[in-house]
């Protein structure tokens, strides 16, 4: 009985309402890193761009997460034990962005913070596979869900694949590296851009 | 089918309660910025008060969004991508306002510090007007609903012209940009004021 | 169309799920004043006992008014202007209790710490009353929820009293006042002591 | 009317609403603890291992009992005060453990700070056992319900008992603390282990 009990949509609508908190607190507390300098010179304000660059790119890859999140919960049928595990293995990956996201800032996207950074968003999206799996075959999905599925499942695959990318060209500019993330960002929010139609098309 | 996909009513409570999570932390972490004093005596306590009437301040602007974000969501009838993204934009500029605050109550309301408030303020305003744009476009709506979205438009841009004003204002001196500012929360928290009745007139 | 839109229960759920939101952030946050003591001897522990102490009563404070808010909204039939500001006005003044709390934890129950203390808890009991008369006049109320609104007004009511009579007491010694408080905690969370039967008896 | 006034499962979400909240904000603030140091040395960054492990092993306890809670209420039919007061218990005993992680991690799992870990981690299993006995009997229960009530409130007692072991084996060395600690970690997570067959056949 402790696993797939089967609470049908009523468990999820639970699970999804906690995700919600956590990726609130998550995408919340990161601004917190933006502590408000002492003295009123303008110069200590600028100073805080890079700390505000890395705040900007992380809300877009934590607000990424939770659309994600709520359109593949949208095709969740029912609650397993696997389901409830590996959501609660991406909040907890998801968790860590704070952490690298204020190293990050505060050393002013160096080499060994890019890296770093670099490898906690790839993370979160090895565990979004898992959950992503879990829903994909926890119960019969419609067309229109499966066609979601495959090229959503294609666009992790190519994130997870320029995240590696990123981490060596990180080691010859860490802007480079960056630039991989922003890309994947881009990838993400802009709705229907070239690389969907492609998707679309090869699908 | 990334984008539009149409859930209905349960996908924007999950925006909803998205939205409610990211505020409530919003509106409760200024309240962290009110440091306990060391010394016991009385002094250090009033010492606080810029800090405290800048909390105030800001407490009401976020309740008011929250409020108008209430109301507006109440009228969404399908989840887009484009709302899912002007909200999360608009959750974004929401999130500086602490920031904000907290430079403002720091550094005693000085020219600088009541400018960038300002222009914090003025960053949630223009977001709203697009996920109000957007939810105004996303279906067919009641004839209240229709009206409802016309006064609150004007309010929007009546608001958003204060704080423009107010910048210049807080160059003269700074209370004048304050004044400003707490004169666009009073016009929306005082229910039916003249205001109002003057949009109600000309609608 | 601004104020008293009357959206009935789907309003009443989002403005609970907000206040729920806030609450749980305030009463968690108290907790993060327990700082981790830096050396490794036990004294070190004893000496966090005021900042505990106080944590435990106030965690007590606002768990009492989430369930009188819970117990409260489920009479709630529609939102109003009023409902959604009254309880604005309850959220904000009990944010300001994890303030007051560190306050009366780093200074051990100082006398002044202890009034300060006495007066935030006064501050919601009268904000609550406000909410509480909004409520009870929003709609036909049933006989039970009547005496429900009549009872919860008589116990705030005494609340109230006992914590204006903390604050001259206070002055005589601090413990009289926590005493005071600690008092109106245990009447509300004891679930039908001799009290409620007085009041049930008189009513 | 307080007490037992059975509002039904419309009541019981708002309590798994509310503890959502509390829980996710517990999870979540535990992260803040991973502090990014000054220096960019590697060094610097593998010198957090301590507050990263005990950052790991608290946030499975945790998610367990969000696990737990959230298949618990599964089966509450109707709140009452004793539910409703339990629940706040529970969650006060769960909003200590950021403290004793934290204490955990920068004493580099010292035998004091193991013995007061493994303590904090005993209450909420107490109080765990007292929300489930309110619920267990407050209504009738399915007999698939009667089975995982039985099953889990013997690995509760298990759980409990593993604890209570773990502080003898803390002062021989603090690492054999953490095993037990660790151990009832792993037998909740993993889903239908030996030990559950054995409860299965015990049953």
């Amino acid at each position: 009985m402790t696993a797939e009990e089967g609470e049908g949509r009523a468990g999820v609508g639970r699970i999804e309402a906690f995700s919600d908190g956590v990726i609130a607190i998550i995408i919340t507390i990161m601004v917190l890193e933006l502590h408000a300098p002492i003295s009123e010179r303008m110069e200590q304000l600028w100073g805080l761009w890079p700390v505000f660059v890395a705040y900007v790119l992380s809300y877009a890859y934590v607000a990424i997460y939770w659309v994600n999140h709520h359109r593949l919960f949208a095709h969740a049928t029912r609650v397993s034990n696997g389901l409830l595990w590996s959501n609660m293995l991406l909040l907890f990956t998801l968790s860590l962005i704070p952490f690298s996201t204020s190293y990050l800032g505060e050393h002013h996207f160096a080499r060994g913070a890019t890296i770093l950074y670099l490898l906690t968003l790839l993370l979160p999206s090895v565990s979004y596979a898992w959950v992503q799996r879990i829903v994909r075959c926890s119960g019969r999905q419609s067309e229109a869900a499966r066609a979601y599925h495959r090229q959503s499942l294609r666009k992790g695959l190519l994130s997870t694949g320029v995240y590696l990318l990123g981490i060596p060209l990180a080691l010859v500019t860490p802007w480079l590296g960056i630039a991989c993330a922003a890309g994947v960002a881009m990838m993400w929010i802009l709705p229907t851009g070239p690389i969907d139609r492609l998707f679309d098309a090869s699908a």
